[in-house]
């Protein structure tokens, strides 16, 4: 059987372009500042979770978790914090938000590639003003017939796009990093899912199950093997 | 001469519903926490270079300005103020996020009238996850064919838009509070424009000079005098 797909989405943050690293660095800098208080192990659970609880109200991206980094710092101090600390933790924001993008090693190559036989579709979720520039950054936007910035990818979100843009989701192939934001929600509505694992992975971001034996399911270890790949199915 | 447009394109903020009020009160606690240190004057021009200076990073939204007032505060005490302070202005912000929407007098009959002879779009700026939030309470959505969350409204934003959605400029009646953001951006493409002034305007939405002369400018006090200004033109 051949596979049947005319459209190919692709996931943005850790799939086309690094960006967890960039939050493992803040991490890593907001630990060393919270040394004196707590261990790294209470600081990250305790962040974790003020991540969680304000997830429905602020939303993913940068400066929701500038935010709960300052709160949870204040938390962790009871208050005895210096109010200048509280300022490196904004700019260890900016700074996310200002680094340049670096692009996954063959992703420029494999989108162009992939651009002149099928329509592409960016669907990355986060803060609109901070993926717009990264998407700007990347020189790739040109490769993609729609790009949607979104605020959550679930099986429900990624149907109204299929359906705004009059595309039958088993006529999907879905890339990306996330077996939870990427692969699993598509698989859900009947399309193809390629998981490119990341070498890191977000807590919140991790799933128990790897769909291995759906037969719409696969697993590379680079977006460079994406075209051998689909030449194959 | 008759007017044609078959689209009618609506702001969101302070056309649809109360938006400036929140940040108002915000701005009045704000200047109480920080009486102690300076005039409210002076907090307040600090506060608005903070806004302007990280807008290209930040964009617009509550979280935004969380964030901005938190570096003020940091900034106007020599980084005296404490923790316990800064995380007032957290829970400021938290309170504005959760809010419940309150719509303009006459917005949910106007635009249910309306939605039954026009195609309705809305055109909003700001945080992602905050303005999708205010739509589904609003209970307005359904009166709209398409929903447009972007993070910049100039006129090369609204053509886009319209682009997208296969409309022609000179076909669009846009509708709003501010002149900056609403109205000049969609007189500039060839449409129409329809100014209701809000009680309240943020700073940097204010424009001098009002396009008074333009034969497809309109003003009008309320949004309960919409529809029989449509039916004038």
């Amino acid at each position: 059987m051949t596979a049947t797909f005319h459209t190919i989405a692709f996931d943005a943050d850790d799939t086309l372009w690094h960006n967890e690293n960039l939050f493992e660095e803040h991490h890593r800098k907001y630990c060393q500042l919270l040394a004196e208080y707590h261990d790294a192990e209470t600081v990250e659970s305790t962040l974790f979770r003020t991540e969680m609880r304000n997830l429905e109200l602020y939303g993913y991206g940068v400066k929701s978790f500038t935010l709960s980094s300052i709160e949870t710092a204040i938390k962790l101090t009871d208050g005895a914090i210096p109010a200048e600390e509280l300022r490196r933790i904004i700019d260890f924001g900016k700074d996310m938000l200002a680094h340049p993008v670096e692009l996954i090693d063959g992703a420029a190559e494999t989108v162009a590639d992939l651009g002149q036989t099928h329509d592409l579709i960016l669907i990355t979720k986060g803060d609109l003003r901070d993926q717009e520039r990264k998407i700007a950054r990347s020189g790739l936007a040109s490769h993609f017939k729609h790009i949607e910035v979104v605020s959550n990818k679930n099986s429900e979100d990624y149907a109204r796009i299929f359906r705004r843009h009059g595309i039958e989701p088993s006529q999907v192939l879905m890339v990306g990093n996330s077996l939870k934001s990427d692969i699993l929600p598509v698989l859900e509505l009947g399309g193809y899912g390629v998981h490119i694992p990341y070498h890191l992975t977000w807590e919140h971001e991790r799933v128990e199950t790897v769909p291995n034996e759906h037969s719409k399911f696969h697993e590379i270890a680079s977006i460079k093997q994406l075209p051998e790949l689909l030449a194959s199915l």
